[in-house]
């Protein structure tokens, strides 16, 4: 069995637990608290010093970091990753565009909203983190002009990726409905056959 | 023949040069002047909405965007990407990090300290990137003790785009010497057979 370090407050690790319930993959899921540090301490820096979760772990004992590498990983051989080729080089650009121009800028926002206090200094970065953030679901509602799913009519582990913060969008400021294929797009991955939900946090934890 | 869009301070840009002369693939390149807004005209969006270089292009007038997407690309086949599986997917939890962990706190310092001036507002940024960059150099660090490479004693496209800002780190007010693992790592990229240095800028520009 596959073990998954997560916490559910995460959109990257949810992105992972979706993919695994739309293939039928199992998962074990280890929670991990990151509020509290728990992705910093010895034992968890020992099996990935990238010191963040998600984390997946193989039964042998590897462990494979970074969100978008497992979802990589566990799409091999699927449909939601194109053989290798160019339309498997977009899905990867897709997935690099999400770490670096999207979630800096959605998730962060996110975060800083839901786990700080109102007077929190980190609450300046809001508006320049949401000036950005706009523009990179601008650039999600334009690729989706013309087809159900970013690399056409099926989707692929670029929709997940980007799936998984924009749908929860709101809680970081912005409002899905300025951008009118956003909507529409995220139905249709509500609809897909093993869809699961992010759970809803029982409690949020504010940090220092 | 490919073509590349680029810009000769690019060190992401540079990745991307680096490895085809590696690999002995001929480019042509298109100088980008992305400091006068280059790769934001109507003309440069309408091929490559993300609005970013570096972009490939084939002769058929596909396009492709994003630096490590385009190594993956380039690299397909050949011992700079493994086959599918484990190996792979660990190089693409690099290249991530790359983008996510380690550009933002080693390229955006070395962006500001050459491209704005003295008193520019950007220069507040400088302390907090610069100490997530010390991390990011220091994980480096640590995985290079016991192997040449990163993924062991033959390098990948990870090495690659993890040299890329890296060996130019002073430009952002970092001392590689603090980092023992990391010179030695440097000189054994530059010693690869078709090596080509980052061309050195001939002017910088200075922006708003």
């Amino acid at each position: 069995m596959l073990t998954l370090y997560d916490n559910a407050e995460s959109a990257n690790g949810y992105k992972v637990r979706l993919l695994a319930a739309l293939l039928g993959i199992p998962l074990e899921v280890v929670w991990i608290d990151i509020f509290r540090g728990g992705s910093r301490t010895p034992d968890f820096l020992a099996m990935s010093p990238f010191g963040q979760i998600p984390v997946l772990r193989f039964p042998d004992g590897r462990v494979l970091p970074e969100s978008n590498a497992i979802l990589c990983h566990l799409a091999e051989g699927t449909p939601y990753l194109p053989a290798p080729g160019y339309e498997r080089s977009r899905v990867l650009a897709w997935l690099f565009f999400e770490q670096y121009s999207h979630e800096p800028y959605v998730a962060t926002p996110r975060f800083i909203l839901r786990h700080t206090r109102p007077d929190h200094p980190r609450r300046a970065e809001l508006p320049w983190r949401q000036a950005r953030g706009r523009q990179a679901l601008r650039l999600l509602n334009d690729a989706l002009a013309s087809s159900s799913f970013l690399m056409g009519e099926s989707p692929t582990v670029a929709d997940l990726s980007l799936f998984a913060y924009t749908h929860r969008a709101d809680e970081a400021g912005f409002d899905l409905a300025e951008y009118p294929n956003l909507p529409p797009w995220v139905e249709r991955i509500r609809a897909l056959p093993g869809f699961v939900a992010m759970e809803p946090p029982t409690e949020l934890t504010l940090v220092d």
